[in-house]
């Protein structure tokens, strides 16, 4: 009946909840339940997605943005200025879709655990913000100043991940003990700017205090120059003038450096990894006691179909309510079908939770990736082929013409490297290459004759070094095609798209791309690069993080010094003997020539190019905002992201590590590796208790018992 | 009889050997023993540790050493150039005593076992070698070109101290894995040289390539510009040209960066951490094993002393015996104490193996600090102020006030910053510092009546305090005796040895040197601070290891470059335009003037210097010399030393901060924590069956049994 239909949807939710991970603390009455799906579906979940990722790509055309291809203020085109209201609507329906995005997600936690959920209540007081901000900023004609909803664009991407959200709570659970080590750095900071100051005051006589003059004038000046040199940007300057009159002077500079470079920072690392060396495992427990929570309550809502007897003591589950739930969930169909089928050869009728339970752990293997068989052929010469050719010696013979291939192209551009662009003859390189790929081409080709195209491409490493292949065949009949074979002398005029020299340079360039194929063939490589591109994964979370942390910096920026870096030929009148480093001042200049450019602050991490940024602030006199905000941005970046970033790596790396020195001989089989199986030994299963009582603190699945 | 004299002898040494973690493969006759023992007595170490020292020495006195008081070549007198012979003579007395070393050694462990010892081969080697290169030497007069025998010096070092054999031999064991990353290291660099070299390729219009012109000209100059910026010195630079020409070079760039800078070079870090983990655990394992041996090889020769009874099932040590044999042992009287003690109140006349052993357990016991008692006064009054002065509130005021006093040291600083000196009244400084300087004294003398004098000094704060107080009084009274009593417009003429300025300012110096007394009441600050104490003592083997490291490089670039770089004037005519950052190749040129400063090289980790110094050399045409000697540097000290510092760091504190939360509650008692302590929960003892097949082992001793 009815009663039936929603318990069978119910489970369907659940399992679904399960395999994704979600929590099953939603709405389950009938309505809700298609909502959900809806909801989570791969449709409106893309659609989210784009949405978030529009809204934040708005500030590139939006206006104080420069992005024109050169960064050189002297060169570029003036960028395109959208006529005011294009990006505004653009925004409206960004925030229609928010809107129906937080109500339907109000709406499915219901309304009781709405207000204990903050990311909910801080997500609708970001939109009512950001609508306010959009009307000032309609009715003002996009001219005013100060414009708020930018800043808060990057929460959109912060509570749409729960991962984020997670990593943000770990993160913030490390705050205190990070504070204590910043406390103590500003003690060692200041303690030492007033050593400083002391050692190093005004003399009698003028000509001997360099040092006073350069770097310690006041006590601003001399926590600056003390901050920097924590960061070592400074460091032979600041020491010299002090050195070269007295050696002895050293010793301070020495011991700042030893206790604030060496061991506070270092220490601050080890705070961070002894933090997250559980943090991995932490996330990958919760998530388990999800899955299993979700398979559990799919059993439990199951259980009270009429299609099960009655049954005081255990609660059973029907094969046939099963089935009809599985026909119905959308999940992976390899796993599918391996439940089904086991299914199917269970002889019993009835399912016990245990043995419901069990079937869902085909959800936790490894999927082992099986490779197609190789072709048999009849003929004995192809049998002799295939061996030939499938062997992996011929795999390093390829690998050793790469190499040759690299070296010879590296011997032309070493010879090539004095000679004017008009001297150069292209012939040799041309013919080589052309040689080179004939052999690729050959290799590819064998290859698939001995494998077969379908476990060819099995393996990722064929996949990518066909695909090169192709592409440098693509080339090369191009190349032929619109300038002629290679001949000695070989210098056409420029013709098509690309001339022949950008054209052997592309080649090269893919040849030399196309050498990184040897990576599995060398056991520590593999193991290093399959410990980054894991990292990588695990690594996500932090990456969005850090993209809300740097793009609020750079709004905030963009904000804050809009104007307050003038062009080169006004400051150099000035202040000329001051400028320290003309270069990298010139190169700050073209940046922030008349408005703050977004993508400097994108790319720059180095303590050293804050340090001139903030130099050159000062000059402007706006130095005490500017201060603050770039030593904040250099904590922030430079000090605890990639402490953290420290942390993670060693986590992933030494757990790694133990795996390898455990099963060496497994090595050859290749796993489809995720954080959740490189665990699997440590993990705890939750108990039958734990997840009962979970379940009864649903707060809309009323159980039976 | 003779035997039993030869049997207490021998558990003696034995015993002597346990307590400092010796090996006891020794010579056991009565003439080795008396050797033995003189040759370990502290008067011979001491005078080995002495020869060692000065030999290491004579390089800041010898020929091309420039150790003046100050650097800069302008202003400095020439060095004192000692005499042809002098430093000679010096050198020949030192190896004599190394020599006299040698054959101790090599005489006591035995003429088999020394051709086992690699090290004591090395030694001779080395010692003949020196000698040989002394003689040459003095036959020209000190004239010849080359000294080997400088270099080698480290090695008297090295040799003296088993932990640094020890750690070098861990170092040894991390080298394959470490090779493995600078492989791979080296790999990403060159395939990234020769992407580079295609992108950047020179163009048919000559203003577009900058970045080819500065960067990227050759092979030699790309793969130097990769590498300078895998260790970020020139990181804006060397992007700046092609990011102003198109944005999207930047990828090339940060590609580079993050792979090379932030991946590779951590799993540096996350390799070592990883081997190093266990390193000071097995150390520690290993001293354990050398104690217990020492003790039972005691056991077993008291054992066959004629004063024992015959008992074929068991052996057993007389009391009086060992009585006899801890009478002469040299030991901390503490312990000796402690053992004879329990030796009395233990009823039995025998001892059986175990009880022997846990006997000696006294010496692994934390050594637990018993302050001293308070004076107890009759007077009510007296009792009333020791409640008042003795409770930790005082402490706490007294730092209040010195943090009072820090501020307002700050705030005259502030105000005084831009003051001529002779517009400056010491008057406000010289009277708030009187007024807080009777305070601190006043504090002392009330804590010293409250405690006692014995109690207070018991308390390392206390003593730090206490002498800076005195310290501080007798430099206020000099003042006051010289200058006078503090008035407005104190400013006096300079008299006696310091003017009253440098007077005030070392008092300032002292009173913010003495705020680090609140180190111990802040709980965070006081474990931060017992860890860096910690590391300090493990990282002593490292330390000398690094100064082996340092004195071999300063010595070889001595040797290389000598005469290589000229003064200011003849490079800044040639190559003006192409020095990039003009103030560090002053500093550069201001250390090399005419020869190699040897302190220059002891400074300088930062790879930003060793970049310019490249430079510099390059100018002077041996450029390739130069340029594998500083990479070598960079490689071994920036990179290698400093992650071996960060394993060392996170093992120490991780470790300690585990122990933090398992035992807070015991946090007050002072321990005088070593790192024998530190593990020895997780240690484990050595089984009977092994320290007797080791006993068996033993080159020297036959046992009865």
């Amino acid at each position: 009946g009815a009663d039936n239909d929603l318990y069978i949807n119910q489970a369907i939710v659940f399992i679904e909840d399960a395999i994704q991970y979600r929590s099953i603390n939603h709405r389950v009455d009938s309505k809700s339940l298609w909502l959900y799906r809806w909801y989570y579906s791969r449709t409106c979940q893309w659609v989210l997605s784009l949405t978030i990722t529009i809204i934040l790509a708005l500030v590139f055309i939006e206006k104080p943005s420069s992005l024109t291809i050169t960064s050189d203020v002297r060169y570029r085109l003036t960028a395109w200025n959208p006529p005011c209201g294009l990006t505004e609507s653009i925004e409206l329906l960004c925030f229609l879709v928010f809107m129906v995005d937080v109500s339907v997600k109000s709406y499915l936690i219901g309304w009781e655990e709405f207000w204990k959920n903050k990311w909910l209540v801080a997500y609708i007081l970001t939109l009512i913000v950001s609508l306010t901000d959009w009307i000032v900023s309609l009715s003002f004609f996009c001219t005013e100043a100060v414009r708020i909803r930018r800043i808060l664009r990057p929460f959109f991407l912060l509570q749409n991940s729960s991962m984020m959200k997670k990593t943000l709570k770990s993160i913030n659970s490390t705050l205190p003990e990070m504070a204590s080590v910043l406390l103590l750095l500003a003690v060692h900071l200041s303690l030492f700017t007033m050593f400083a100051m002391l050692l190093f005051a005004r003399t009698k006589d003028g000509q001997q205090d360099k040092e006073w003059v350069g770097y310690f004038r006041n006590l601003p000046d001399s926590l600056t120059s003390l901050l920097v040199l924590l960061t070592t940007a400074n460091n032979p300057d600041v020491m010299i003038p002090a050195y070269s009159k007295n050696r002895a002077y050293s010793i301070f500079f020495i011991l700042f450096t030893v206790l604030g470079n060496l061991f506070l920072m270092n220490l601050l690392t080890a705070i961070i990894y002894n933090q997250f060396r559980g943090y991995l495992l932490k996330s990958v427990q919760s998530s388990l006691f999800r899955r299993r929570l979700g398979i559990r309550a799919a059993f439990e809502v199951l259980s009270s179909t009429k299609e099960t007897p009655a049954n005081t003591q255990q609660s059973y589950v029907s094969v046939g309510a099963l089935l009809r739930v599985l026909q119905k969930v959308e999940m992976d169909s390899c796993c599918k079908q391996a439940i089904v089928r086991s299914l199917r050869t269970c002889s019993c009728d009835q399912l016990s939770a245990a043995q419901f339970q069990k079937l869902f752990e085909e959800l936790d293997k490894d999927a082992i990736k099986q490779h197609p068989p190789s072709p048999e052929y009849q003929s004995h010469f192809m049998q002799k082929m295939q061996i030939a050719f499938g062997h992996p010696y011929f795999g390093y013979l390829g690998n050793v013409v790469a190499l040759a291939n690299i070296v010879s192209i590296c011997v032309v551009l070493v010879m090539d490297a004095d000679k004017q662009p008009s001297e150069r003859d292209d012939f040799f390189l041309g013919a080589i290459n052309f040689v080179f790929i004939l052999y690729y081409v050959l290799e590819m080709l064998l290859k698939i004759l001995a494998m077969g195209l379908k476990r060819y491409l099995s393996y990722a490493s064929n996949t990518f070094d066909g695909l090169l292949t192709v592409i440098l065949l693509v080339l090369e009949i191009a190349t032929f095609a619109v300038y002629g074979f290679p001949h000695p002398g070989w210098r056409p005029e420029f013709t098509g798209l690309l001339s022949l020299w950008d054209m052997v340079r592309l080649v090269n360039m893919l040849i030399v791309f196309r050498f990184l194929r040897i990576i599995p063939n060398m056991k520590f490589m593999a193991l290093v690069v399959t410990t980054l591109l894991d990292l990588v994964k695990n690594l996500r979370a932090f990456a969005g993080i850090l993209v809300v942390v740097f793009y609020t910096f750079a709004l905030t920026g963009v904000m804050l010094f809009k104007g307050a870096v003038v062009p080169l030929g006004n400051i150099s009148n000035n202040n000329n003997e001051k400028v320290p480093y003309k270069s990298i001042l010139q190169v700050v200049v073209l940046y922030f020539k008349e408005k703050c450019d977004l993508m400097a602050l994108f790319r720059h991490l180095q303590a050293e190019v804050i340090y001139f940024l903030l130099y050159l602030l000062c000059i402007n006199l706006i130095c005490r905002w500017a201060k603050i905000y770039f030593v904040a941005w250099w904590l922030i970046s430079s000090v605890i992201w990639v402490n953290l970033f420290v942390a993670l790596l060693l986590e992933n790396f030494i757990h790694k590590w133990d795996r390898r020195c455990h099963r060496e001989h497994l090595s050859d089989i290749e796993y489809q590796r995720t954080v959740e199986l490189m665990f699997r030994d440590v993990l705890e299963e939750p108990t039958e208790e734990e997840l009962m009582e979970k379940l009864h603190q649903h707060p809309h699945l009323q159980l039976c018992r």
